[in-house]
C-alpha cells in the first residue's frame, strides 16, 4: 500500500472556509464564533458548501430521509461494505469552527489525498455528516445518526419540534435536505470519527493524539426543592426550611462522593441552581437544580445513582425540604471496538505521534454507529484547556493534521481488509 | 386618667379599606395582594385616603419636604413635645395589607378613640407615615424617616432614582407630596411604633404581644465568583474551578458557623445564587451570590464578618476561584429605650395580654427615630408563621386590636409625662 499523506493546509483552509458560514461577532469571547444550528438557513448553507466540495472531489452524494449526507468513493471491490468516516456540521448557537467540522472535512481531506495519490482502496470509503448532532435546537442530540442506526424511529424524529413549534420533518423539507435514501440501510465495515477532545486531558498530558476507548455513561436529573420562603431577618434559624441551602448541600455532598473515589471515575456537576425568589433578604422557599453524572462504568454509575437518591432522602429529612427528582437523560457506557482502537494506535505510533487512550466525556455520532459496526474515534487536543462550544475553541493546523493523518492511515488499513 | 378602649372593628375596617387601594389578584398566593410601591399612583391614592381620614378625625396635617405626613392632635399643654406614633403605607410589589398600615391606622384609631372618649392628653399626639420605608423602589429603606432624623441629607435623597431613572424629588412633586415643612425639625417626647412581627416567634411561643428590644445589626454582601467554565462531561474533576460549587460551599459553611453558636444569635442567608451559564452540562465558570448576616450584638457581628471574610479567602484558595466581595449594606444594632419598653410591658400586663421581649429581625422606621428620642416598638403576631411581604400576610382582628390597645395605653401614659 502506498503511504498517503494528507495536505494540512488544504484541510485547515476547508475548516476556516466552512467556519465562515454562519459566523458572527461574539463580543463576550472577543472573536468570531459559529452559529450554524441544525436545519437553519446557516446549516443549509454549510450543507450546500460541503456537498459541493464532496462533488468536486468526485464523490457520489446521497441524502437519506433524516437529512444525513453520505458521499461515496468506490473501491476496487465496490460490493464490499465501505469504511465510513464522518461527524456533523451543525453547531451550538455560540460555537466554534472545529466541533464536528474537523471530522467531516478531515474525511473529505482523506479522499482528496487518496485521489491526489491516485490510490484506490479495496473497500469503498464513505464520508458522511449527520443531522442535529448537538441537540440544541430539537432537544435530542445525535438525532441523525440515531435514526440512521435504528435507535430512534424516523416518524418520531420528524415530529420533534423546536421551541418555535417547527418540526424536524418540516425543516428538512424547507431547506431541501429531506432525502430519498431510506434510513437504516447502511452497515459499514467500520466507522472512524475524528473529533476535537473538548477537554484538557491531551493538552495537559502533552499527547498529540487520543485513541478513544468509548463514551462514558450519562445520567441527568432535575431537582425541584420546596421548603418555606421566609424573611432573612425575622426568621430564627431553627424555623428555616431553606431550599437553596439544601441544594447547596447536595452539590457539596456530590463532590465529596466524587472525591471519595468509591464510584470510580464518577463526575458530578450542578449546572443549574435557581433559588426562588432569589433576593438578598429572603430565605429561598423553592429551588430548581440539575445534576449531571458521568461514569465510564455502568455498574459504578448505577451505584452512584443509588447513593445520590439516598443523599436526596437524607437531605429532605434533615433539612425539612421536599425534593422532587426527575431523570431527564440516561445513556449507558458505549465501549468502542478494541481492534479499531488498536489500528488507530498502531497508525499513531507509526507516524511517531505521542498518544494515549482516552475516554470521551461527551456524546458523539460514533456512539450511535457503534451499535451497527466496529467503531472508534480519534481525539485531537485543543487550546485553552480544550474549551469548546465557545468561539474560542481552537485546534492548531498541526494538531488537526495529526488527527486526520492517523484517521487516514487507519481508514486505508481498514479498507484493505477482506 | 380615663381608660381608653380602642374600637377593634373600626381599626380592622380601616386596614381592609386601605388594603383595597393598590390591590391586585395574586395567582401564586391564591388571594388578593397589595401593590402600593412608594411614590407610585397607588401610593398616592393610599396617601390621600389616609390624609382624608386624618382630617376627618380632626387632626392638623402637615407634609414635610421628603413627603412624610404628620397629623397632630393638640394636648392640654400644646407647647410640649408630642408623643409620636406611626409607620408607613408603602408596600413591596407583592405585599399584604398589614405591613406598615397597622402602625399608621393603629395610630389613627388611638386618636379616634381619644376623641370618642372626649379625652385630651397633656402632650400632643402625632400620627405619622413615612416615605419609602420598604426601599424596594429607590433602593434605600427607611428613606423618609432617615431624612427626617438627619441620617440622609434631603438633597441626596431627592436625587436617588428608581430603575426607570425617575427621581425621588420628581416623583414627590408628581404625586403632590413634596411638602412645605422643613425636614429635621421634629423632636418628639417619645416614638412608639406598632408593627406585625413578620416572623414566627410570637405565634410559636403563644404570646399575644411582643415588646421589641431593638433592631439587630444587618450586614449584606454581594459575591462575584470567577472560576472556569467547562464541559461537564469532558472535564476531569481535578481540572475544575466550579464557581457554583464554591458558592454552595460558602452557603453551607455559613450555616455551620451559625450552628456553631460562636457568634451568638447570628443569622445567615444566601438569597441569591446565580451560576453562569446555568445549563445542565456546563461547570459554572461564574456565580453571583448574596450573603445577608444579622446579629443583635455588634461585637459578635464584627467577629462573624471577620470569620466570613476568612472563609472566603480559604475557599478561594482551596477551590481555585477568584472571589470579589462587596459590602452592600451595614447597620449596627439599634437598642430601643428601656423605659418605653417598660411602659409597653406594663400596659400589656395590665390588659392581661401574654407578652415577651423580642428583637426585631427586620428594619423599621422606629430605628431612625431612636436617634432623636426615646423609642420602642410593639409587635403583633401573624398567621402562617408570620409570613410577610406576601399577599398571605395576615394578623387577625384580635391580634391587631391587642397590639394597638397596648400602644394606645402606652401613648396615653407617655403623653401625661411632664
Amino acid at each position: 500500500m502506498t503511504e498517503i499523506t494528507i495536505d494540512s493546509d488544504r484541510l485547515y483552509r476547508s475548516i476556516e472556509e466552512l467556519g465562515a458560514v454562519g459566523s458572527y461577532r461574539d463580543d463576550v469571547a472577543g472573536c468570531d464564533g459559529v452559529r450554524r444550528v441544525a436545519l437553519t438557513d446557516e446549516d443549509a448553507s454549510g450543507r450546500r458548501q460541503v456537498v459541493a466540495w464532496m462533488r468536486e472531489a468526485g464523490l457520489d452524494v446521497s441524502v437519506d430521509a433524516i437529512g444525513n449526507v453520505f458521499a461515496s468513493r468506490s473501491g476496487r471491490e465496490p460490493e464490499l461494505a465501505p469504511v465510513m468516516v464522518g461527524s456533523h456540521i451543525d453547531s451550538v448557537p455560540t460555537g466554534g469552527a472545529f466541533d464536528g467540522a474537523l471530522g467531516v472535512l478531515g474525511g473529505l481531506e482523506i479522499v482528496r489525498a487518496l485521489a491526489a495519490a491516485d490510490v484506490m482502496t479495496r473497500r469503498p470509503i464513505v464520508v458522511a455528516f449527520f443531522t442535529e448532532e448537538e441537540g440544541c435546537r430539537f432537544g435530542t442530540d445525535m438525532l441523525g445518526s440515531a435514526v440512521a442506526t435504528g435507535r430512534i424511529a424516523l416518524d418520531a424524529a420528524y415530529e420533534i419540534t423546536d421551541a418555535a413549534g417547527k418540526s424536524v420533518g418540516g425543516e428538512l423539507e424547507r431547506i431541501g435536505f429531506r432525502g430519498d435514501e431510506p434510513v437504516g440501510q447502511r452497515r459499514p465495515h467500520a466507522f472512524v470519527e475524528c473529533h476535537i477532545e473538548q477537554g484538557p486531558v491531551l493538552a495537559h498530558g502533552g499527547e498529540q493524539v487520543g485513541v478513544v476507548t468509548g463514551v462514558q455513561g450519562i445520567s441527568w436529573f432535575e431537582l425541584s426543592l420546596t421548603g418555606h420562603s421566609a424573611h432573612a431577618g425575622t426568621t430564627p434559624t431553627s424555623f428555616r426550611k431553606d431550599a437553596g441551602l439544601c441544594a447547596a448541600r447536595i452539590n457539596v455532598a456530590l463532590r465529596d462522593l466524587v472525591d471519595s473515589g468509591v464510584h470510580g471515575d464518577l463526575r458530578a456537576t450542578m449546572g443549574v441552581h435557581r433559588p426562588h425568589p432569589g433576593v438578598v433578604n429572603v430565605v429561598p422557599g423553592r429551588c430548581v437544580a440539575t445534576v449531571d453524572l458521568r461514569n465510564p462504568d455502568d455498574a459504578a454509575m448505577a451505584a452512584a445513582e443509588r447513593d445520590f437518591r439516598a443523599l436526596l432522602e437524607e437531605r429532605a429529612r434533615a433539612d425539612g425540604v421536599d425534593i422532587d427528582c426527575r431523570q431527564t437523560a440516561r445513556t449507558a457506557m458505549v465501549p468502542f471496538d478494541d481492534r479499531v482502537q488498536d489500528v488507530i494506535e498502531e497508525s499513531a505510533t507509526a507516524r511517531g505521534y505521542s498518544h494515549r487512550r482516552i475516554l470521551s466525556g461527551a456524546g458523539h455520532d460514533a456512539q450511535e454507529w457503534a451499535r451497527v459496526c466496529p467503531t472508534a474515534m480519534i481525539f485531537v487536543p485543543g487550546e485553552h484547556d480544550g474549551i469548546s462550544h465557545n468561539p474560542r475553541e481552537l485546534s492548531t493546523p498541526a494538531q488537526c493534521a495529526r488527527g486526520v493523518q492517523v484517521q487516514c492511515d487507519t481508514v486505508v488499513m481498514l479498507a484493505e481488509e477482506g
